[in-house]
């Protein structure tokens, strides 16, 4: 079978629709019919072959939403017609100890959804069954879209640190990724402090639900944090001064890296030593993740702030979110 | 009051016995008459002015036994008498929010037992009565001394990492934390893996209670590590691979210094990211964690190997200290 996508030919290029031949399906995956596809930092990242790992023409797009239209013969949980989500992953082993804890995100032959193989920008996708993600029925598909990745990557890790009421959480770079992770943290009781180069971001920072608004280019308002936040998850794909951000947090605090900066980093001992902070960073989340998080947003009326956009102006959806313009997520529909 | 010190004029210098003035006693302080004193490498450290915040002449060590011979008008948990250690920390302001969480080590203004005061080589020293420790009764001195630093310093990331049966735990470095953190991490069910450059040190590493030794000079045996650990406790005070360390990791698995290293840590972004491993590092621990440290050492039959040398000797003793040659700790007496 035959699909339409969106493909650039090289680092760069502009998006072309092209017929592209869909690989024979396997018994453990399942054919969606696109409806909806976010636009993700991560996929213009890849379409610049920033990280080095872009097999050209490359397909973008891991942020889907569609309908079944064909299941493996191996595939029970699934069924034709039904509504399914899948964001950056599109395959595991099923087998390895990650795997068999719920931990498919870590496991070490997972497959992406658009490395090495054809993403979302595109009239169909194909995954594995266990990667899909069947949609409530009350849920938008434009909203879950992003939810699919960005959303899963903000929400991860307040689990992970175990946010709860009173935590202290900053969020560095109102974006994709920063603006659902103020309405998360908020509505896990956080005191939430959002932290960005844009002083025109402060108003909609605190309608998300952030407590604090603070300047990042402003040196005594970040100052005025030292020693103060218990996690600051950084969504900024930018080089910093790392050991400055430490200086944020309280004894125990963690600085935790969700898009990775151009340059290794480079962090003093001591910086970590004398109050047991720590670095770290973290990736999308388990299926069984998303499924919660979905749940968690739709309970507490989270939703990504969207701007819908054509497939057929893909070009010009990924320049104006490439120029940081995007208020706060784009998703493609056909 | 006057007591006799053993002072280093400058660093490097040979200590010499001295006469030095006691400062006046403050009200929540106790006097203690040193009886025993651990050689720990942060005293070598600080006797080489390696961190830059030594003051000389300086009266190093802390990792003290001895007897209170006077108390402060306010002090009313200690009596004259009664035997007491004290480790790295001699201070703490007491009212802050670590303070009175039970983090007295994370004080923003902690005292340290010979930063900037005379420490336990000597005599006499004094201390704030919140951080001087009773010691059971059944606690030999010598045994105690080394505890009250390196012990506590190993012994809280693996309660801080809730390390338990099953947990993998890697420890870098076979010395004075090493070989204790073995002992440590063994009686808590922890899988325990000695990493050393010390071949001769494979048979008393699994008499110490680790279940594998892997010698860090050897590529090969450091790959077979590979994914391996939930946690790598480095007491190494020397540069390294540290993404290298990070690949021994399991996904969520944590890196985690109890010495600084010469220069800051080089860390990828994507050594963190792609697992959710961290880096970390951790100082001492609290006065109540020393406690409990002290009941689970005896509960367990876990006791320093011991170097016991007259305080007379001492010079030759941190030579020795300084060539390595210890093993595991040097413990000086009067």
């Amino acid at each position: 079978m035959k699909t339409t996508a969106y493909a650039a030919a090289g680092p760069g290029q502009p998006l072309e629709p092209c017929r592209i031949e869909l690989e024979p399906l396997r018994p453990d995956q399942i054919r969606i019919e696109v409806t909806h596809c976010g636009v993700c930092h991560s996929d213009l990242h890849m379409l610049k072959d920033d990280w080095g790992m872009s097999k050209f023409p490359l397909v973008a797009g891991h942020e889907v939403v569609g309908n079944v239209i064909e299941v493996g013969d191996k595939v029970e949980r699934l069924k034709r017609g039904q509504r399914v989500g899948v964001g950056w992953q599109s395959g595991c082993c099923g087998g390895c100890e990650c795997c068999q804890a719920g931990d498919e995100h870590f496991c070490p032959s997972m497959e992406s959804t658009c490395v090495h193989r054809h993403g979302g920008f595109a009239h169909h996708v194909q995954v594995q069954d266990r990667l899909a993600i069947p949609l409530p029925e009350s849920l938008d598909s434009a909203t879950a879209a992003p939810l699919l990745c960005s959303g899963i990557t903000i929400y991860n890790p307040l689990i992970e640190a175990d946010v709860k009421r009173n935590t202290r959480v900053g969020i560095m770079g109102i974006g994709g990724l920063g603006h659902l992770g103020l309405q998360f943290a908020h509505a896990m009781g956080a005191r939430t402090i959002a932290i960005s180069s844009s002083p025109h971001k402060a108003r909609e920072a605190r309608d998300f639900g952030a407590s604090e608004f603070v300047l990042s280019t402003d040196l005594a308002q970040m100052k005025s944090l030292r020693g103060s936040l218990d996690l600051l998850l950084s969504t900024i794909m930018v080089d910093w001064d790392w050991a400055g951000l430490l200086g944020l947090l309280r004894p125990r605090g963690r600085l935790w890296l969700l898009g990775p900066p151009p340059s290794p980093l480079t962090i003093p001992a001591f910086a970590l030593i004398g109050g047991q902070r720590s670095v770290t960073g973290s990736p999308i989340g388990s299926p069984g993740r998303i499924v919660q998080m979905l749940e968690f947003a739709m309970h507490h009326g989270i939703s990504p702030a969207i701007e819908p956009v054509p497939f057929d102006r893909i070009n010009q959806a990924i320049e104006r979110a490439g120029q940081g313009k995007v208020r706060y997520q784009t998703v493609l529909h056909h």
